[in-house]
């Protein structure tokens, strides 16, 4: 096996807590108006596997991650009877995920890590989110790779192959980081080495991916244990 | 007006010496076979628009910066009678250019813009060649913009207008900063602002522009200036 010279990280999940800040956000935002935060948060993300999938199809054009979270706050709240939400208000909400905290082991482990490898994103959330995501987080990334660049959305293989090459890497010199099985079944299918990372509490408390449900190279507790795993 | 809200920048001749940076790595890696080795670096340079313009006129699909380094290296070695450079070591000349120094003014101006404004190289050059510049001369990019990312070559409008929306700004909310007024004119074409940074010694002492010769928003003496000037 050549050494490994890049790291590609998902994001959502695996490097952020989407549930709990979209909910915080929710309350922030909407106050009273929203029973059930977490649970608005949830049906808000059940929307975002359908909606790429029509892009990954070819029925619909590439478009940015923010697009279709619009769309699917528009049927969330449809759903929830909140059609009075203005138009001021669904922009100020749609651009909660670029609001995200990240769990706390990410921007140390990020810095242990960059002096030994090309870092970077390789999520379905576009550029300028990521940008944002890591002002706020301070994670210090080579560049922002993934949905955007590619023009389609994973577990597409383009998305992680284009990745690699972006980086001049072979796909076995490069690892994908992610909390999610089906993320990482994918990477392998094209080559490229695996690191899971369990974030047991994604959805909630308890309601996360506490193992890797494929074969990987790596499993971690999180982040830093992975630089552990890795060396540095 | 709209306020400013990003800043994206030419990178060969604006940020970083190519010139002195090509001669002093043909000096290194090819010593005295290379009788003159500011007139190779003008040689393999003058080859880059040719190259570029197969792509810009869809005679070829878009391939990295970096492969057509490589083809206009070879032409300029068999130019010089130097067709016994190996293998290994035409690939360690055309990595010269991901080893370019940058002018001293630039890394603290961009540490300086980077609080303020959305900050990334809008260049010809690839994504991979982006990050080893950006790691060797501590350039704080929030993201690689560019030809990559557009998939054609600058000056083709595609190429700015992608920067912009890759960062979510309109053309207005993005200054074009560059030392060839070239590329600042089909920026403004695009609806940028734009913003000529002297380089009076691109090719060597005394010859660059030093002043733009279309008409741009801002003129400066270096990134330093262009600081003031725009109030951080």
């Amino acid at each position: 096996m050549p050494a490994v010279r890049a790291l590609i990280f998902d994001v959502f999940g695996t490097l952020v807590d989407w549930h709990g800040s979209i909910a915080r956000e929710l309350r922030q935002i909407l106050g009273p108006r929203v029973s059930d935060p977490a649970a608005f948060a949830e049906a808000w993300r059940a929307q975002y596997q359908p909606a790429m999938q029509a892009v990954r199809s070819g029925a619909l054009p590439f478009c940015k991650l923010d697009l279709l979270h619009r769309h699917n706050l528009d049927r969330v709240l449809a759903d929830l009877k909140l059609d009075d939400v203005d138009e001021a208000t669904r922009q100020q909400l749609n651009l909660a995920w670029h609001r995200l905290d990240a769990w706390p082991d990410v921007a140390p482990a990020l810095h242990r890590l960059r002096p030994h490898f090309r870092i970077a994103p390789c999520s379905n959330g576009n550029i300028s989110l990521m940008v944002d995501l890591a002002r706020r987080n301070d994670l210090p990334w080579d560049a922002i790779l993934g949905a955007e660049l590619a023009r389609d959305y994973k577990p597409k293989p383009e998305v992680y192959l284009n990745a690699a090459a972006a980086f001049d890497c072979a796909p076995a010199e490069v690892v994908m980081v992610a909390c999610h099985s089906s993320d990482l079944a994918a990477a392998a299918a094209c080559g490229l080495r695996t690191a899971h990372v369990a974030r047991p509490d994604e959805h909630g408390p308890g309601r996360g991916e506490r193992r890797a449900e494929t074969p990987v190279d790596h499993q971690a507790h999180d982040l830093l244990q992975l630089c552990e795993q890795l060396g540095v």
